[in-house]
């Protein structure tokens, strides 16, 4: 893979949204289809001056279940032969900083620190070797869900309620492209203590034929986000604790829930 | 419930999409947002010289499981205490009039006719007697399913990828205002012969009280549908049949399946 490591990311500043290329801590920032061929404007930003925003808005959100060597031995859980998910919602995106609060109902948070794989061209029915011209780059997401809810009726698993609250699925604070996902180490800390520290090259399937597989009958589009599935270390969150999601080479994605 | 009845329908016309009401054969052209104030622009169109588009953009598509008397007698399961759902994803979404291709990789596809709840203002933890405000109207669903793939792991019950290839949600023609739900009926036609023929005052959990459950902790966005589920008598789509689901007062959702 290319060793020119871009990040872009998503923002608000002066009421409106907009999008740009994140250098140190300054934006410069684009216009047009970042998935397209996004245009430079000439302006940039420094980093501190705005609320960070979603850096790309998914029309659909897939998590990946039973996907990490390492959990799969803890848990005695077989190796799939296809990839095993479930859908989150549009109203679990959150960006990096938002605070989420925590329904009562619900029971204690879990965190689950991934990687994100996000599409860049629409891809349906792809071979594995033509897969990653369709991936655009990669983000961090905590896959949060409710244990309680999650095992609270015997006749079914709801893995879309457990995981589909609102504000169950934030993401970024990037999408950096160029880099070789293989290479990377997914860290979960919680009130800055380690608590996931796990590589992707543990993965059952790796993101090409995670993304030839989904692909198959189900287009996948520009901006869709593959959330990769959590390893070893995954726990509950204290009421009022921030969670951080790190992944060298593209950031941290920090956020308190209360 | 008011016994005016309006009909909501989309369409392309002159490669541009628009909506309007639907009074017989003649669409009402109308403009702006259509869970907001749409204003009337004075068109109007004969419906056979447009193309019937979706009536409305849901930004998630929940489908109950379990939701009728007669199903869960026949298959001998429990009342739920809760809504048991999965997310259909955005590439499911066809209007009707669409053809489905069915990837031959997902065996036979199983019709399921059912009632879609469309959510017209955004809801978060609405008590039952709030509900009916947040709803805007109803229209005609078929949760297309593949029996294959949805058991095709013993570990994990693949509701998301078996209802969630393309093509296999299709809704409309058009979203219904001012029914009253417990007065319909839910009828399934393959290849025009009668397969199912329910009514909706079977549902385990009316219409008002699914919309308050559903809301707690996850916000219902105005255009969201609800897929209320299936009764008896789903069963397997032959290759090239046409299926329609048929809701007196909404009217018929027709689709092949190739």
């Amino acid at each position: 893979m290319s060793a020119t490591v871009t990040r872009w990311i998503g923002f608000r500043h002066d009421g409106a949204a907009g999008f740009g290329r994140l250098d140190g801590e300054t934006i410069t920032v684009f216009e047009g289809d970042l998935f397209g061929a996004p245009t430079e404007t000439g302006r940039t930003l420094p980093l501190a001056e705005v609320t960070l925003d979603l850096p790309c808005r998914p029309s659909k959100l897939i998590a990946l279940w039973n996907n990490f060597g390492a959990l799969a031995e803890k848990l005695e859980l077989s190796r799939p032969e296809a990839p095993l998910f479930l859908i989150k919602p549009a109203n679990t995106y959150r960006p990096s900083g938002a605070t989420i609060p925590v329904p009562e109902a619900s029971g204690r948070a879990l965190y689950e620190g991934e990687l994100a794989i996000v599409i860049g061209k629409a891809a349906r029915d792809v071979s594995e070797a033509e897969a990653m011209d369709h991936v655009f780059g990669f983000t961090c997401i905590n896959d949060v869900t409710s244990a309680a809810i999650l095992k609270a009726d015997a006749s079914f698993t709801q893995w879309a309620r457990a995981k589909g609250l609102d504000g169950f699925g934030p993401f970024g604070p990037v999408v950096a492209t160029g880099l070789d996902p293989e290479t990377l180490t997914v860290r979960t800390l919680v009130n800055g203590r380690e608590r996931q520290n796990f590589p992707i090259s543990d993965m059952l399937m790796p993101v090409a034929r995670l993304v030839s597989l989904l692909s198959q009958g189900m287009t996948l589009e520009p901006g869709d986000l593959i959330a990769c599935g959590t390893s070893v270390g995954s726990g509950p969150i204290p009421k009022g604790a921030t969670v951080e999601v790190v992944i060298d080479g593209i950031g941290t994605l920090t956020n308190r829930f209360d």
